[in-house]
């Protein structure tokens, strides 16, 4: 038999260490960018894990931490998680009573939070209820004025603790993580994850055909390490022994070129919104050698076929779809083409690359219908993506009953309405809350959304479905256009007729200013609907 | 808190037929070829599970096969483990005594033989205690004449089966294969692999900078599926969807080369004796394109930095090292470079490309001396290499005894000693028992074997130990010359003299015909002392 050696992430940073001690992590600071190696981080590492003891941390305490992207931030990931207490990343765009609320959910100990988000702290301080102290992380010497208390510096304490730490032989299935991810109504669920999970979620994502993360990238997480642990990034460059490239909180498209550039970024990660942003950017004529990026990984929601075109045709950047959720740590699909469809149209292969992709190894999936039974791998029969696996959430944190609403029978429904195509490739059609039923047909809003932002003159469309008399529903549009456009929206209908199907066709165009946003950045659609469907 | 998922290879076959049906396995019949695809291979090994199921074997049953890399023998990896009994490969090149023993100690209920193998069983078969019953495969319609009795007839038991099975939830730590090792003294030794040890050693043998396997790969595994699960390749590739290239029974340089030009190998994966006959093949002007090979994959025993250099400059093909045993897999380490060593010398790079590697992800070692304590990593103290992991074996199959000997304190001792550099890159220096201890001083019998097969008239070289009154031990090289070559004992005296330290020179250099290999196709140090070092 097999030694029972259990899956542990201080493997990860002991490999980092030992093994790419050169490696560098660069982190764009507030007031001083820092620069270091693999060889420097794990004293540190050790130096943070010995801090935690000091501050009376057990295993199995959650310490809340409100940080960029950022090497202290990274720090705190591993001292964390390999001591045996649990990193609770705290979504800092979370309207103030959630954050209030996430904090006493998961009984946060300690709270470990960047200096310039202290405000969002101060303000929730006096309605905390587990909290026992706060340690402020800061390139100054001294600490800001604040009303925390009881309140540390972060490298006054580092600096007065021991550099070795014998991280504890821990259980894989102990709970190393939690990210609380908004839900469409009520407050936040948390999603705990183990070492085991993450573990396995590293390697799966590192393979060829997922990420294919290696020692020879410069890796950008420009997601925020906030939400789902950024991608599992932080994690799985560590392991590998790749250069991490950490942005802080600056995410202009300047700021973010230009860090490409600097550090040679070979792969960048995130979510249309940092992308669109970019494009224009480098459409307006700025410049930048960006000829070591791979390619961009686009997440959160999709990019469309136009759009990653564009991307390829205009600037030689390839964009690569990853599907996940904060219950799926994140990753389950991703686009990688398979070699065969190198001879495929042009078309074809770009219509492939819109899609979120294939299953990545160690999962499984199924795609149901209202009827419960699993959709043909046409391309055409819509159903709810079910996926289970080892780094996929088997409940919400303390919330029985929700849980019991997403996860039936092992396994986890994600509420994603997809298509399957030949290939095996998934195409999100819609949330299964912003699907259309128009007379018993589904329209999906997301692709009609996709269908009008290929209009040249369109920056974002929102579709949402409109109670109706006769059809229960039908689809109303949001389109947001170019600053100075002319189109009306007559135009977008006569623009859309030639493409989509006769029921499809919005009852009404509505040309808006902005389409809110949720704090993740995605299309706030009940919002929307709030305005224009009642 | 994660789903209890259990990692299973299941999950690894459902892939391939569910995402990678149009891939295809090919493979090199005695009669006729084989190619397939993934698509069709699934329900041949559903099939073959129910073919299983009605010959009576139970969970938990052991299977013998003696079968080359085929197309069957790749069935039986995935019906045997998938339905959860244990796939016993047997090493065809054993002794009669050892195939009789480990079939008997492994308690085998059925053996599956390829045709042009019968003479082995059918040899063994009257001293075999356990098996039951025997099926042959073979492409002709009747079976051959045999004494096997009962035998049944691969093709038509597939051929009334059904094509679906439902393949069981099992736990990940049940047995899913097994294999022998030949051991220095006494008989072969057992070593049991988990679902969970080969889900995880296929995950991190993928890994990018491991053998990077993808879906765009085609993989010519030469090494014997007899031998460590021809080193997991057979489960990693039919996981990442790769296609299969099995070369079946004719190993020739010829042969090889061919079927890489005609199948568009992208790796191939084998020992030393393959590559080199290769390299002669090539030398000899033979033309093949065989622009697809990524690289080679070495294991077994090393390849010398010359000849590194020497498949790449003249035929533009890499060398990859990677290192494991039966113990271990296999794979422990690979030899690929770092980013930053693409800026070294030349020279430098084939040196670091020599050595057998770093540690793979997701295992630890040590390497300690003879008191146990762990040696410098500055490439010149050597000690005994110790490794653990979850692919890491925690005994040999019921010997306890034996099982203490290697397996302490939860690490595996290797009995090889090695050096590590400052990049952590691992040199062995000799197996435990083939080093030369001269005067209190360690010799490493291999390096000075590379080092003597530098000389451009030699084939082979061996270096034994001989005793010696004064000094304990002395080396003693054996010597193979090219045929026809004149070069006399004195002359690799004077060729090994300026490079290496005074008390390494041999007492004694012989010129011999042939250096005496082992099952596996190693030297046979032991003969080769038995012969000269009394």
């Amino acid at each position: 038999m097999m030694m029972n050696h259990q899956l542990l992430i201080k493997t990860m940073l002991e490999r980092a260490y030992k093994l790419f001690p050169k490696k560098e992590i660069f982190s764009r600071g507030l007031d001083r960018d820092m620069r270091y190696t693999y060889g420097d981080f794990y004293p540190r590492v050790c130096k943070l894990a010995n801090v935690l003891q000091a501050l009376d941390v057990k295993q199995g305490d959650k310490i809340g931490t409100f940080a960029w992207n950022n090497h202290r931030h990274l720090e705190l990931y591993f001292a964390i998680t390999c001591s045996g207490s649990v990193l609770h990343t705290l979504n800092l765009r979370l309207f103030p009573e959630h954050v209030i609320h996430v904090i006493n959910h998961a009984e946060d100990k300690i709270i470990f939070v960047d200096e310039d988000l202290l405000p969002i702290v101060e303000k929730a301080a006096p309605q905390l209820t587990t909290v026992e102290k706060y340690v402020i992380m800061t390139d100054k010497d001294e600490l800001p004025e604040t009303s925390l208390s009881p309140v540390y510096h972060y490298e006054k304490l580092l600096a007065e603790a021991a550099d070795t730490y014998d991280f504890p032989d821990l259980d894989e299935n102990t709970p190393a993580a939690m990210c609380y991810t908004t839900a469409t109504t009520g407050l936040p669920k948390g999603v705990t994850y183990t070492h085991r999970s993450i573990y396995l979620h590293s390697l799966a994502e590192s393979l060829p055909d997922v990420l294919g993360l290696s020692e020879r990238d410069a890796v950008l997480p420009v997601v925020p390490m906030f939400h789902v642990l950024a991608w599992g990034l932080p994690f799985s460059c560590t392991w590998m022994g790749s250069k991490l490239v950490l942005p802080g909180r600056v995410l202009t498209p300047e700021a973010l070129c230009t860090l490409m550039e600097q550090e040679g970024v070979t792969m960048a990660a995130g979510v249309p919104t940092i992308w669109m942003g970019i494009y224009q950017h480098l459409d307006s004529g700025a410049k930048y050698d960006l000829s070591k990026l791979r390619y961009i990984v686009n997440g959160g929601s999709a990019v469309s076929k136009t759009q990653i075109a564009a991307f390829e045709k205009k600037f030689g950047l390839s964009i690569l779809h990853a599907y996940g959720m904060t219950e799926t740590s994140p990753v389950v699909l991703c686009s990688t083409m398979k070699s065969y469809m190198e001879d495929w149209d042009e078309e074809e292969q770009y219509a492939m690359r819109a899609k979120q992709g294939v299953l990545v190894p160690g999962l499984e999936m199924k795609i149901v219908n209202d009827e419960g039974e699993e959709v043909a791998w046409n391309g055409k029969e819509m159903g709810e993506l079910c996926v289970r696996g080892p780094w996929i959430t088997s409940e919400y944190y303390k919330e029985p009953e929700r849980s019991a609403e997403n996860i039936k029978d092992g396994w986890l429904y994600t509420n994603d309405i997809v298509t399957i195509d030949e290939e095996g490739f998934i195409l999100i059609q819609d949330r299964a809350k912003d699907l259309i039923k128009s007379g018993g047909e589904w329209i999906s809003s997301v692709d009609l959304e996709n269908t009008i932002m290929a209009h040249p003159e369109v920056v974002e469309a929102a579709v949402i479905a409109v109670p109706d008399p006769k059809w229960q529903e039908r689809p109303m549009a949001c389109v947001v256009l170019k600053d100075g456009s002319n189109v009306t929206e007559q135009d977008i209908l006569d623009f859309l007729k030639p493409k989509v199907a006769r029921y499809w066709m919005p009852d009404k165009v509505q040309i808006i200013g902005e389409i809110p946003k949720t704090s993740v950045g995605k299309f706030n659609k009940k919002a929307l609907r709030e305005t224009y469907a009642k």
